[in-house]
């Protein structure tokens, strides 16, 4: 008898891409190296006796590029880590054994998409708009979903297609709209597993004000032992319609690191997959 | 009305983890620049005006490291990637935009495990030993699996419970078990999608041959179009008996690469799961 | 008997660095992999039995970044290299083989200031400005110093002391100043060995115009086989009135590469050594 | 009036250089990352509108990679750096401020060459000898130099030739000859400057000890503030009978950092260098 899910998936199912493919120049935080990505050996470079040749690569980056997840250890507040772990003594030989990224479980699971910039009718938030609580739950009533405990809730905020453009969506003098603090804590009662954006920091950035305070961040990965998923491509899922849907997540192992590029995705059956919101 | 791939996920799936840690110091083919990751800022480094602190990471690596999948732009015979491109004039600005590994689809699919190792009875094939057609088809036979058009087929020869002793398990003197030119054609006569092994280089490594001839490569890569596995941890997928089962895979979407580091998954519903062979 | 040098280099010398610190976030042009450093090992995280412990580095960086040379396999024109070499065949097996950094001979050598933003009585030319061959004479003429074959010459424009501001230092907008194709060639036809300024890119870039076309680059390259140093710290040389001195630059050996950081040294016998313009 | 350096220089000077090319797959100490050079952009991948085209290079490796010099902040004893300072307190911001590779002086200094294996009249010393005050002390003798402070002195055990054998020369089972905690003391007591070898790791590695006690970097580094060399090419010096010359050393002027790959360099004036030993 074949396995229940196995015989979903052989009838067939939908994937919508949330990662940003991984591109020398694409823009990401300044914060955390570059990403770069460089052919050592290409074909002709040295040719075997059996007439075949390989080519291979040299990759340089930062964890916290393209579309990635936040681990635990990535923020600590007031010297401590999630679960109040000491945040300088939780680095054993170089490596955040405890909260590091490999500490992090494959992810399938309920996702939620909640389109702001779609309730407001807006392309995108602007600059720097911090979106409410109360954006939050009209944008969820609108779309007929409710946020259940350890789902994956996915905020798009519209910014996330300016990612073509570069540095303004680095945001920089412009901010970068997303939720604030209070929007974090609302996350955090509902016990989500994980809460994702379509801007590089998940939360607000005012104006001008770069990375220098980030309470959403204290609030999830410190406070609540919730990840963070950002710079995620999330104008495929909304011009979709798709409100529920399976998330699967599946971060890099790194040992001891405080982040992961991931390449997310939305699958639903295509059985009963309609293209309407759920 | 709830989709039927959401149904089953949060009916409860059991998820065995098929890829390596990535950590400093693993094995790894020297044909490839090592896996290095380091904290550029450790918590304390630098703390915020509000108590806070983020942590970040420096990764230098190849690609063809630790559990990874080869892209077609991985190998080319006689100057032709697969489909007859030109191997030279594929690379454009330095990425192979045809075959790189962006161009491969996420995975979810039916995998098989072929446990050669377990049906020889054997903890595993000894170094430089080539498992046979005659090996998988008696294997398959034996667990009462077939191979179908598009599966992921992974080949356990046991050598991957040598992972963790370092520089024995990627060969050298000893070689390395695994299939050879004709356990390739046999797959790809299967019409697999991809394979995989518990080994570094997937195919049959000659004792004291190294990595010079790899006839496995060209038959799947080059003339077959199918995706390779490497590396991959097989052992507790089959302590656990699983012969049949979803199979995840997401590679990192990198432009122009020819390979990624991945994390596949074998994924089972827990309401159907037994524990038993398929 | 003691050598001739030894015995002037012990009677004192004194030497004026003209190399940049490596620092992570230095200005650096865009089209380089950004310089990080970084400490995978610090002290305490390993201690060994004895009671020692070694700290260590990671290094991620292009070649052209820092105070840098320029290796004559950096540039091609119409296909070649200095020389003639074709520029596609030159790279064997991933190395500029032929022109590579690693055949720089070290410099020990004549090297002469022309500092044109003080004979201009500007703090610095203006971005985008030509140093025109008339500035050059003027100013070696007013300095009372002749550029003789072999010698390397040191162009100062005053630019660099914008170096730690960061982006204007690399110019975009503002353009940055320096000669141009004329300045060159006066370079060539007084045979000098290499030649040096302080800018990013060593000739003028014209406002808004970035490194797209690059002229003096060819000439000396290309056409005459001069090495050009780049984002030299002039500051101090000028201060003291050097307008001649011995030159010591010793370029990293990296097989096949394009170019090195550099930390060129002005030096001179205290013995004799003035403080006044030679 | 010209310099009396420059005068020397230019009435010609004789190099012996005794770096090592920096090569991907050199032999290095498996504590540091691998040395790795690719060219992210080759001639061709990118011609301007001018016929022009650039390539460039990628490194990354750690500092104490083909020849190098130890900063002050390499190795600590009992928490402590040299002069007493707090070895944890003294990284800041995950910089070495006070002792890393950036405070060291560029070096144009007497050099002196004790070779132990011409004294000894053996090709190399054995992997694991230990060589003496006694060998130090009979083969300045025997060269008829004496060292004196400040002076920068290399200690030839002929192990260098075996470089290019790859694994042998790091050592592992065979050990690796050079000075012990004894020789050690007689460079402290004698008031060198810095003192280098043609070994991996300046000192006796023990058969089969690895890098698990270094003494002599303890008493160098951590007791007297003298640098060490390792890695270095002798055998050119050896072979020309130089025993007494001038120095030049660069380090690259990485900020913070523990050392730094470096191309030293023994120079002569050519007017009364006689090729025979001092």
């Amino acid at each position: 008898m074949t396995d229940a899910l196995l015989q979903v998936v052989q009838g067939g199912v939908e994937t919508i891409d949330l990662g940003r493919q991984l591109r020398v120049g694409m823009p990401q935080s300044p914060n955390h190296p570059q990403f770069w990505h460089t052919l050592p050996r290409r074909h002709g470079d040295m040719v075997r006796s059996d007439g075949s040749s390989a080519a291979n690569d040299l990759i340089t980056t930062g964890t916290h590029v393209g579309t990635h997840i936040d681990a635990l250890a990535h923020v600590s507040f007031e010297g401590k880590l999630h679960g109040g772990a000491d945040a300088t003594e939780s680095c054993l030989g170089g490596k955040y054994v405890e909260h590091g990224v490999h500490t992090i479980e494959p992810m399938l699971r309920r996702g939620v998409l909640l389109d702001v910039a779609g309730h407001l009718g807006v392309e995108h938030c602007e600059g720097g708009y911090e979106i409410t609580v109360a954006d939050l739950e009209a944008t969820a009533e609108r779309q007929g979903v409710t946020v259940q405990r350890g789902d994956v809730v996915l905020i798009r905020s519209g910014w996330g297609a300016r990612f073509a453009e570069g540095a303004p969506y680095v945001g920089g003098p412009s901010g970068v709209p997303g939720v604030g603090e209070a929007g974090a804590v609302w996350l955090g009662e509902h016990g989500v597993h994980a809460a994702g954006a379509d801007t590089i920091a998940f939360e607000r950035l005012a104006p001008g004000g770069g990375h220098a305070l980030l309470p959403a961040h204290r609030v999830l990965l410190v406070e609540r032992g919730i990840y963070i998923v950002e710079a995620l491509d999330l104008e495929g899922l909304a011009a979709a319609g798709w409100g529920e849907f399976t998330f699967v997540l599946v971060p890099m192992p790194i040992f001891g690191a405080t982040g992961s590029p991931v390449r997310p995705l939305a699958v639903r059956s295509t059985a009963t997959s309609t293209g309407a919101a759920s």
